[in-house]
C-alpha cells in the first residue's frame, strides 16, 4: 500500500510493553496460568486475587523471568510456571503490605483490605504464597526452588526490618539499602536468575542476569521512593506522601537530613518520630527540592541502572537484551 | 538395690511425652534446629518467634514426623529438617490465626499480636513460612516438597473457607468437615507422610501413616472444639467459649442445632449471626449438655481415633506404633 507510515519511535513505546509484545505468546500463557492457578472452590480466594491481579500492573517480575529464559535460548513450560509463581509471591506481598501499611489504594483501586478486610488479605496472601510453591515444585527444579525460597525469606526479613526501623527516629543509608535489597531487589534478581536456569543457561549468564535483576530492583525502588516526594516535578500526585505520612526513612528523606541546615534537622527528626502532620508535606517537598535530595536519589538510581546494563554483557546480542537495557533506562526516566 | 520400685503406669504418662522420651535425641536435634533457624539479624524475628515457640506446646506435629520416620526404619538429618519445617508452618499459621481472630492468649501467654502488633505477627509469620520452605529444599526431596507445599495451600484454603463461612448464619456439617480437614488434618497427615518418605518407606507405609495423621488430626480438632464448650465437665476453663463468642459453627453447635427444640433454634441462629452476648455462654453450655452435643462430638472423634489406629497396621510391631496408638487414644481421653 502506498501509505506513508510514521516510523515507530522506539523511545515512545514503554519498554515493558515492547518486551510484552516480543514475548506476547509466552506472556499470554503466563496470564492463563495466573488465572487458572488462583482458582479455588473457596470463592473468596479468586475474588480477592482477581481484584488485585486484574488491576494490572505491568507484570514486570514475570516478564523478567520470561525475558531471561528467552534471552538464554528457550521459554519452557517451567518458565511459564515460574513467572506465575513470581507474580503470586509479589501479589501475596502486596496483600500483606497493604494490611501492614493500612493502605487504602492499590493500583488505582480500593485496596483489598478495605473491601474484604485485613483477615481476608492475610489469608488469601498466605494461599497465593503457598500456591507459588506448588508451581515451583511442578517445575521439578530444586535449584529454582532454592533461589525462590531464599528470595521469599529475604523479602519477609526485609519487611520485618522495615517495620522494626520505621518510627524509631532512625535514618540510616545502610539500613535503607538493607531494606530495599531485601524487599525489592531480591525478587527482581530471583525472577531473572530462575528464568535463566529454566533455559539451562551457563553459570555466567545465570549470574549476570541475577545481577541485572538486583540492580534493576534497586533502581526501581529508589525511583519509587523519589516519586513519593513528587519526583522531579514535585507535584502532588495521588500517590505522593505515603512514606512521609508513615515516617519511613527512605533515601530522599535521608539525603535531606544529611544536608539539613538550621531547623530542617529538627523537622525531619519530628517526621521520623511521626510527630508531624499531613500539612507538613508541602514544607517537606520544598525542603527536599531545596537540598536536591530527589536529584541525588536519582543519581544513585542511575548508577544502579548503569550496573544493570553492564551486567547484560553476559548475553549474546539480540532483541531481548536490548529491550532489557531499555527497560533499565526507562525505570529512571519515569521520574521526569 | 533392694528397693521396691513402683511400676511405671503406662496410662499415667502423657503419650506425647512418652514418644518424646523414646525419640529424645532426635527431638533435641529438632529443638536445636528450630532455635537455629528462627535466628535472623533482624532481631524482631527471633523475638516474636521465640515468644511463641518457647511457650511450648507439645511439638506434636514435629514429633509425628520423627515418629513416622523412626517407625519406618531411620530418622535422617532430612527428617529433622522436615520436623522443623512442620513446626514453622504450624507457628506461622498460629501467628496469622491470632491476628485474624484478634486473640489475646496463646499457649497461656499474651498473644504476639498484642505485644508486638498485628503487623509484626503477619510479617514474622511470612518469614517462618518461607523459612520452612528453605528447610524443605535442603532435604533435596521434591516428593516431600510436593506434599508439604500442597498441605500449605490446603491449610490456607481452609482458613479462608472458615473466614468466609463464619457469621454467615450457616451451620453445615459438611462445611465444618471441609474446614477441619484443611486447616488441621492436612498438616498432621503431611507431617506423618513426609517423615515416612525420608526413611525410604514403601508406599503402603507412607499411605498408612498419612491416613493415621489425617484421622488423628480430625479427632484432635473435634476434641478441641468440644473443649471450647467445656468438654464433658462443662466447666468454664480459661479457653472456654472462644468459638461461641466468634459465632463459629463448630460441631457441638451444629449438633445442638440439629437437635434443637423450641426456642433453642432461634438462640443458635442468633449465635451464628453473632447477635449474642458473652452472657449467653452459660445458656449455650447448658443446652449443649442437655442435647448431648459434646458426647456426640466425642463419639465422632472416637470413630476417627479408631480409624487412625487401624491405619497403623501398615507398620511392623514396635514401640513407636504402640505409642502412636496410645497418642490417638489420648487425644480423646483428654476430653474428660
Amino acid at each position: 500500500m502506498n501509505v506513508t507510515t510514521r516510523p515507530v519511535d522506539a523511545v515512545s513505546v514503554h519498554p515493558a510493553e515492547a518486551l510484552a509484545a516480543v514475548l506476547a505468546q509466552e506472556l499470554a500463557a503466563t496470564e492463563a496460568e495466573i488465572a487458572a492457578r488462583m482458582e479455588s472452590p473457596v470463592g473468596l480466594i479468586p475474588d480477592v486475587a482477581h481484584h488485585l491481579v486484574d488491576a494490572g500492573g505491568k507484570r514486570l517480575r514475570p516478564l523478567l523471568t520470561l525475558a531471561a529464559a528467552s534471552a538464554c535460548g528457550k521459554v519452557t513450560e517451567g518458565a511459564i510456571k515460574l513467572a506465575t509463581a513470581v507474580e503470586f509471591i509479589h501479589t501475596a506481598t502486596l496483600l500483606h503490605d497493604d494490611v501492614v501499611d493500612g493502605s487504602s489504594l492499590r493500583r488505582g483501586k480500593r485496596a483489598a483490605n478495605l473491601i474484604w478486610g485485613d483477615k481476608a488479605s492475610v489469608l488469601v496472601g498466605d494461599f497465593l504464597f503457598a500456591r507459588a510453591f506448588n508451581l515451583m515444585v511442578e517445575t521439578g527444579s530444586l535449584q529454582v526452588l532454592d533461589i525462590l525460597a531464599k528470595a521469599a525469606s529475604t523479602i519477609a526479613e526485609g519487611e520485618v526490618l522495615q517495620l522494626a526501623t520505621t518510627n524509631r527516629g532512625e535514618a540510616s543509608r545502610e539500613r535503607y539499602y538493607q531494606v530495599i535489597e531485601a524487599k525489592t531487589a531480591a525478587l527482581f534478581a530471583a525472577a531473572c536468575e530462575a528464568g535463566a536456569i529454566t533455559a539451562g543457561a551457563p553459570t555466567v549468564m545465570v549470574e549476570g542476569l541475577a545481577h541485572y535483576g538486583q540492580k534493576l530492583g534497586l533502581a526501581f525502588q529508589l525511583v519509587d521512593d523519589a516519586l513519593d516526594y513528587g519526583g522531579l516535578t514535585q507535584s502532588l500526585g495521588k500517590n505522593t506522601g505515603d512514606d512521609f505520612r508513615e515516617g519511613k526513612a527512605t533515601l530522599p528523606l535521608i539525603i535531606a537530613l544529611e544536608r539539613a541546615q538550621g531547623e530542617e534537622r529538627l523537622f525531619w527528626q519530628r517526621v521520623l518520630a511521626r510527630k508531624h502532620q499531613d500539612e507538613d508535606l508541602a514544607f517537606a517537598m520544598q525542603t527536599i527540592r531545596l537540598r536536591g535530595a530527589v536529584e541525588a536519589t536519582l543519581d544513585e538510581a542511575r548508577a544502579h541502572v548503569s550496573d544493570a546494563k553492564a551486567a547484560l554483557a553476559c548475553l549474546p546480542d539480540g532483541v531481548i537484551p536490548q529491550l532489557l537495557a531499555n527497560l533499565a533506562d526507562y525505570v529512571v526516566s519515569r521520574l521526569n
